[in-house]
């Protein structure tokens, strides 16, 4: 499957109708109902939004991992209340998206009381972009940051093998008068999703993203994919914040590292089965003028030295056309959609 | 004052005689006795690890900045308990660090009862490193997470003009049969002492850093000094990240922008007058094998896949070798700071 604007026929889906499919699809492959809405609903809107390395490009991936027996579709979240500011989930091999969904109102409830508190999720896939799990947050006026490991990818700087994953740190914020500040970054040079999409339409990549099976310097994203390796962002500094996403959300949560798990008897295996944490804090306990006020104040000035996007802004223009005009798939990608959904 | 390595001259002061000798130039200089014992610790300490920086370097920084009456040496830090995970404090227009020692207890409590506290420093400055802020929590058996924001001088990616500050994260955890792991990166492509360093030393800096006056991209540091500016480090992930610590940092603090405050009627001002968020959590709250040793196993991996030095290792070998030989400073700086000592 590619984006959609690659191919002349194209089929335009309403929002709700993708995620109706996509639901579909994770029902008919074992998935929980409260689960399968769940990441429905964060696939099509990561398509809404424009964010199509991890959209409907992801769906075979989903479904072979299912189909493996590596993840378990049916997993009933635990949620543990641990101190008046930290919160366990135990996703039992589950995704983590449901398992953040089973403890967002404690969560949320213990961030407002006690003004900050922690999510830490073990025994978790996540497959899935990371902007969606904190964005809501800030919709409801907190500021929350999360990290999630996933699997070795990725050659700490000064080593010479792959030890980390590509372990992204998203954060949101609320800002008055316009959407959150939002953003989603790997700590990789690149994200995953991205080399593969490049591999699939056969373009090279920008040089300092990976290297190849002999640790050699690369710009080929199917030697990078193939027994080669991506390098952290930013030298040093990438690598060091992608240490602390390791320790964050593995060794914090009770998760394993991303080089822990061997899904070598799940022929078909695509999900790492790591931890998240997410850490939510309410700015309402600030001292000074209101939060919002602040970032907004921020934004403004951002732009008056020159700024043209914020990040999040293409996926928020996206998002309003994709609401108003619903969300073109190619007539392959959706063929290959409705498949897996056995329609 | 230069790094001491230049010098054929040099004398040796064990660690407790320097901190001993800034105490009395910070005294000397308008400042209470409780915050000249916590700065004279803080940049001994950092001479003593080597890192050179944010050591005596930085001494007649602070004495311009104390004579211009720009920090209040004799603040009274005002500690307020907001929530049960949440502590503010007032630094009264002086440093951050005795702010910081001052609400370190009650931040300590919360961390440990609620596993989870966010301390939010205001009005306060900064002209340290970062790590030493972060260290000692891990030390006691807890993981810190510290931002500090400073004064415009980084050109936010995509944008043309100066906005954001260097922009430090600093990261501290525990870790079973080893000194903690320990990060503290500028945001910034490189740290503004290390510029400032260069300068006095005529040495180029590497492709990336900065821009001079025009916006053009330069290696000089004298140019980047004058008039010039820093660029992010890793692109636009840096410069998300540096957003994100001015938000923790002064949004969320009540602390000023790196761009809002105005040190003109104050010749000789040299310290951002900001805010600084310190992240708190008590890994004993985790589920599974104890954090310190999971940290552990973390390092162990990193080393077998070929990495030599973890982030900090240096800073122990230094900080062992001052301990046991003294710090070497070259006769010049020592001179200097007998002057400023009265002596």
């Amino acid at each position: 499957m590619s984006a959609p604007h690659d191919h002349a026929h194209t089929s335009t889906l309403s929002v709700e109708a993708l995620t109706q499919l996509l639901e579909t699809i994770f029902l008919r492959h074992g998935v929980s109902a409260e689960a399968a809405g769940v990441l429905a609903a964060n696939c099509a809107n990561a398509e809404r939004d424009g964010a199509h390395s991890h959209g409907v490009f992801r769906m075979p991936g989903y479904v072979s991992t299912l189909n493996s027996g590596w993840v378990n579709g049916k997993a009933l979240p635990q949620v543990e209340d641990v101190a008046s500011g930290f919160v366990r989930v135990d996703a039992g091999g589950g995704f983590a998206q449901p398992a953040l969904a089973a403890a967002r109102p404690l969560l949320v409830e213990k961030a407002r009381s006690a003004g900050i508190a922690v999510l830490a999720i073990r025994n978790s896939h996540h497959f899935a972009a990371l902007w969606p799990d904190v964005e809501p947050f800030a919709e409801d006026g907190l500021v929350a940051l999360s990290v999630v490991n996933s699997m070795t990818c990725v050659v700490p700087h000064g080593a010479d093998r792959p030890l980390f994953g590509t372990n992204p740190i998203a954060f949101a914020a609320p800002r008055a008068g316009g959407a959150p500040i939002v953003f989603d970054l790997a700590t990789s040079a690149i994200a995953h999703g991205d080399v593969q999409i490049a591999a699939r339409q056969g373009e090279k990549l920008p040089s300092g993203m990976g290297v190849d099976s002999l640790g050699q310097p690369t710009c080929d994203p199917k030697a990078i994919l193939e027994g080669g390796a991506l390098l952290p962002f930013g030298g040093h500094k990438g690598s060091a914040l992608s240490m602390m996403v390791e320790l964050l959300a593995a060794a914090l949560t009770g998760g394993h590292f991303s080089f822990e798990f061997d899904w070598k008897n799940h022929p078909g295996a695509k999900t790492p089965w790591t931890g998240q944490l997410l850490i939510v804090i309410d700015p309402s306990k600030a001292a000074g003028q209101p939060f919002a006020e602040r970032s907004q104040e921020l934004v403004r000035q951002m732009h008056g030295v020159g700024l043209k996007r914020l990040p999040g802004d293409r996926r928020h223009l996206q998002r309003a056309r994709s609401l108003a005009e619903g969300i073109a798939l190619d007539a392959q990608t959706l063929a290959q959609l409705r498949e897996l959904a056995g329609h």
